[in-house]
């Protein structure tokens, strides 16, 4: 079979936020990823090679194109094409509030970057947090870039895009948490096993707004305390060190 | 004044490493970025516009060419060009091995993405590692990308490509450290105040020659421990929560 030039076409204007939310759909790529999602989003199409598919019976799609390698490469976004291609349904979004007063929940407010997005939702996965709570203009979840770096992390995470001063201000009496560069220690505070931890925008950190809910503000210690050092670390990083502290916390005997 | 287009085709030519590597020199952009690599590189040249240069006055070179916005984003690797642009002389790299026997150094095996380097960079500047030993086939530290993500740290960490199975051979007796999926619990071993931890290529770990190598077999573990999740962390963000841990437990009192 060969791929319509429309095909093309259509997984190509993927790329634009505007054209996955009209259709609800998204775009993912590769063996591992593709396989990791076929199991959890309903599928609109697949385009693999003839080894791929060789590998995968029972789609659960019927909308298969067993194409070449060459074929592939004027499809994918990627720099190395990787043997399949799908487009996926993006799930609702069906928030529940009550979750963050039960579980361990991350907020992010305005996260641009759709490496780190994907990178953070990699890494909630690890550390089992089921619940990603983003502001209005944190980057789009199903941006194609955002998808690959989570590694299959999109599956299990839930993300929900709602705006977070609300949000926390009908969380009463639950831990609202945030790092700050003049927050206490984390390793010197006791940190629940529920609420909300948020981290902030790459350049501006954690807007105003959104700071003043914030009842609990931590800071990662560098090391050691009085070297000079970045003035800051990677937001994607301080996320993993936070949420680590938090999980070594409730392994605690 | 305005920008040649040799200058401006010279510019585009250190986005390869072989180009780089001739010139000794590296390319970095941005007003904070740029005003702390002055501190610590001889600069080669420098191209910035008007409003940056009236606020930082006497440069330590000679070479400066004033330009608009405009013409800076002709230069630019950057998609939202900042005001400055300056090209720097590498440092030699002095290794000494003998750093590892009293101080914690990072070791990476083969290490790909540029952003991912430059995150580590950025987050061992954090966490006090001065010295980083990279794999040949580690990606160059001085690509523009790894540069901009260093956030200036790569000002402040010691990087040294050199094979890493002859470095570790040679240090008799110190601790060298690896995160596996079989390692022991990170949180529940004892970790030492030196020594190398190796952190391995984004698809396929650390490789089998330097595996054998490594002493002291570690694991971040999940959370929680029976739920299954992705298979493993993006490579910085395992770095960060390493690094984390040995620097939590040496600050212990």
């Amino acid at each position: 079979m060969t791929l319509s030039k429309n095909r093309i076409k259509y997984i190509h204007s993927l790329e634009l936020k505007k054209n996955r939310k009209n259709d609800k759909v998204f775009l993912a790529e590769g063996p591992k990823l593709v396989g990791d999602l076929l199991e959890h989003f309903p599928c609109q199409f697949l385009i693999a090679t003839s080894e791929w598919i060789s590998q995968n019976e029972d789609l659960p799609t019927d909308d298969v194109t067993i194409i070449t390698e060459e074929e592939l490469s004027r499809a994918s976004l990627l720099k190395t094409p990787q043997q399949v291609l799908a487009v996926f349904r993006q799930p609702e979004d069906t928030a529940d509030f009550s979750v963050i007063s039960h579980s361990l929940c991350l907020a992010l407010d305005d996260i641009q970057d759709p490496g780190n997005l994907g990178t953070i939702i990699r890494l909630a996965d690890w550390f089992g947090i089921e619940h990603i709570f983003c502001s209005p203009n944190t980057v789009d979840a199903y941006n194609p870039k955002t998808v690959q770096a989570t590694m299959g992390g999109i599956a299990r995470v839930k993300l929900h895009y709602t705006p977070l001063p609300e949000l926390i201000c009908a969380l009463k009496g639950i831990p609202v948490y945030g790092t700050f560069l003049d927050g206490e220690d984390i390793y010197c505070q006791p940190l629940s096993s529920y609420g909300l931890i948020v981290m902030g925008n790459e350049g501006n950190g954690i807007g105003k707004e959104v700071e003043q809910l914030i009842n609990r503000r931590l800071y990662i210690p560098n090391y050691p305390a009085d070297r000079q050092t970045s003035e800051s670390l990677n937001v994607a990083i301080a996320t993993a060190v936070v949420c680590a502290e938090f999980r070594r916390q409730a392994a605690l005997p």
